[in-house]
């Protein structure tokens, strides 16, 4: 099966107005650098970066510029190597300048690295999970760079890693069949909404089942407490409260905040300074333990995530799906992240984030943190009406998704309608 | 002053073909990324960001992006206000997402905040090194954002730095108006030149007064020992020999390689792997000392900056004038550096990079570091007549840049002549 043409579509969705999605530094339109791989046998490839709006246009471009490298290879040819592939992505020559391997020409490299992998999973008439789930362990292996992490993880060890799990495995899958992977809700706390909406929001999540819940910080503090106060009155000591200040504190003040906050018995603390900053990220840990640092959704590559845990920054992984260069580069992180012992709840929401990374979480699950124990992905009530195999969530938890490939397929009313500029929404 | 209009010119030099500049992971059509600010007085301020060819257009179209925040201001208000301004480019609630603050959207902001002071140094009629020698220390710290960066560097210690600095200032400049500064030149050793070529060069160089030389290594290990001998059978044990691996290695290698490199003394050996790898610099460092690691022209932002000083992972620092975003996190990488005490040798090169950083290593000479024991600015002997005010070097000296502005401007002939697609150079 060759790969014979590519359409990329700038889609945005003006979600910025409602303040859905707002937190300490976002205030976006939820938007996919979408790209659609066309090949000889009928199938379509499809895969996005995700984007908040401005600027969907510049991902756009480097998707362009990035495409032939993906258009007249065979599948067959990208199969038999992966990783030489993946690097004609990320080590071109002239584009790699532009990251190396991070912001827009990294998140392009995702678009179209997941959108090979949508083919794939389409071409095997599997999910994306059940692809990667029933792949031997050398072929799993095969498909990671570990070159710049090799001094955290070797080849054989994540070989070695891979074959550990495959003994349970069934029973892994039956767990999933009957109960769906865990989750948790980030719905009812977004800065932009006033305590009100807060708190029917948490009180309507509470009801639905959902025993975990995020609320956004990083506005001043007395704010925070008191959202803080707000979420916990309503869900009581048990459920799982988990805080987000979206790269918003510097350390010390991070630190100084989180003392503030602690008295809400936080699970988590999302994000706590620069995503850059593993460094920072590790004093934070130290001074909140035993509160958990989390961080992720813009760590830009696996030698980001692998500086993370050799410091023992951070207690849960929080992977995108798309701002890595793709699959590939997840599976380096997850294989890091059960190197370590660190959970990995990936990160979703925006459009198209949930879609995505349930097949990881699955996968990670099945084959290799091979626990849910603190594993939850997180959940965000928005957008997923336009995919054509949109998640499924019942009582908090994801249900496995069954029609073959990554869920990433936007259905083609819904990029007319939203397509920037000249999509009707935009033009009105 | 009015900022009234821009224009974005993506400019390309065909340098790929003839090997100059190539290396372990380039291989470049060195390129500008270049705008023009127009303001109601008449004056133009020009800045760009480079690049290495292919993928210019994103960087072009990121500058598009961000210009609606340059574009209507007035030179007062942004010199008024600094860090607000800079922080409208850098933390745009929907444009932050591409980064933060690194790849194209960061290259994109430096661009323009150049263009910006390139404005600001013609309003006063005086080169940029000048503008911000003379400006008075508390001016200086309010240029600088310390978001992310204040548990490295507080604006009360940046302004004692700086007060400290005044004594002798009269003293610092009259050496640089008499001998210019020290550089080193990296144009005899690319990987892309054959031995007989490194030869001819280094002969060349070393005739012409230059001691101080970086050559490329991350090829097979035989041929950059090979290299190494024949370049230092030239020079001598006395002139430094630099090496760069620009970011080839993984971090056991480049330990590995580096033990069969220290019998040719070099003085440095630079980005020896992946250009986020904090922890991996330190470790090379560890393991290499007393030769020093440098990094720099990839590292994306003041943050990595930061926790490359605090992690002892470098020995030198080479800042890159676009890099990062513009003269603003420039003075914020200098203060952090002398505070650590680190060298800075700005990365130069490529494009209109020398043209640049000659002002920022005079200004942290004359202001910040201080001393010129171990700095240089690398020279690289091309491009250089397409710019209105180009260096001038003698006897391996940069001397003092007279004409008011930061030495950006392009030629018209040049720009017409290497606009891509379009220019004839592109069109034949």
């Amino acid at each position: 099966m060759k790969i014979t043409s590519y359409q990329v579509h700038d889609v945005r969705f003006p979600t910025a107005a409602a303040g859905d999605g707002s937190d300490a530094i976002n205030r976006g339109d939820y938007s996919a650098a979408y790209v659609s791989l066309g090949t000889d046998a009928g199938l379509m490839g499809a895969g996005f970066t995700f984007t908040n709006g401005r600027g969907n246009e510049i991902a756009c471009a480097a998707i362009e510029a990035l495409a032939h490298h993906v258009v007249g290879r065979s599948l067959e040819e990208i199969v038999e190597e992966p990783v030489a592939f993946w690097r004609s992505l990320t080590a071109d020559v002239q584009l790699r300048w532009l990251g190396p391997e991070k912001g827009v020409i990294h998140m392009a490299t995702g678009a179209l690295v997941n959108a090979v992998w949508d083919l794939r999973a389409k071409a095997e008439g599997k999910p994306m999970w059940q692809l990667l789930a029933e792949m031997p362990a050398a072929e799993l292996v095969a498909n990671v760079d570990f070159h710049h992490i090799i001094d955290a993880i070797t080849p054989a060890e994540a070989l070695a890693l891979l074959e550990a799990g495959d003994d349970s495995y069934a029973e892994r899958l039956a767990v999933l069949e009957k109960d769906g992977f865990p989750s948790y809700t980030t719905s009812v706390g977004w800065l932009g909404y006033p305590d009100e909406q807060v708190l029917t929001l948490t009180r309507q999540a509470y009801d639905e089942g959902w025993r975990a819940m995020k609320m956004k910080v990083g506005g001043p503090i007395e704010d925070d407490v008191r959202r803080a106060r707000l979420i916990r009155s309503v869900i009581g000591d048990d459920a799982l409260l988990m805080m987000d200040a979206n790269q918003v504190w510097d350390v010390p003040e991070a630190i100084a905040n989180m003392a503030q906050l602690a008295q809400f018995n936080p699970y988590w603390i999302e994000e706590p300074t620069h995503a850059d900053d593993v460094l920072g990220h590790a004093a934070v840990a130290r001074a909140v333990a035993p509160i958990r640092v989390a961080t992720g959704e813009v760590a830009a590559n696996r030698v980001i995530f692998k500086q993370l845990m050799q410091a023992n920054a951070i207690g849960v992984c929080q992977v995108d799906a798309c701002r890595v260069g793709g699959v590939n580069e997840v599976l380096a992180t997850l294989l890091m992240a059960a190197k370590f012992g660190v959970p990995v709840c990936p990160h979703a929401g925006g459009v198209g984030l949930c879609e995505y990374v349930q097949h990881l979480a699955i996968f990670d699950y099945l084959r290799v943190g091979r626990s849910l124990d603190g594993r939850m992905v997180e959940y965000v009530d928005h957008l997923h009406e336009h995919f054509e195999d949109p998640i499924t969530v019942s009582q908090g938890r994801y249900l496995l998704p069954r029609q073959p490939g990554y869920s990433a397929t936007l259905k083609p009313s819904s990029i007319a309608e939203f397509s920037f500029p000249d999509g009707p929404v935009w033009r009105a």
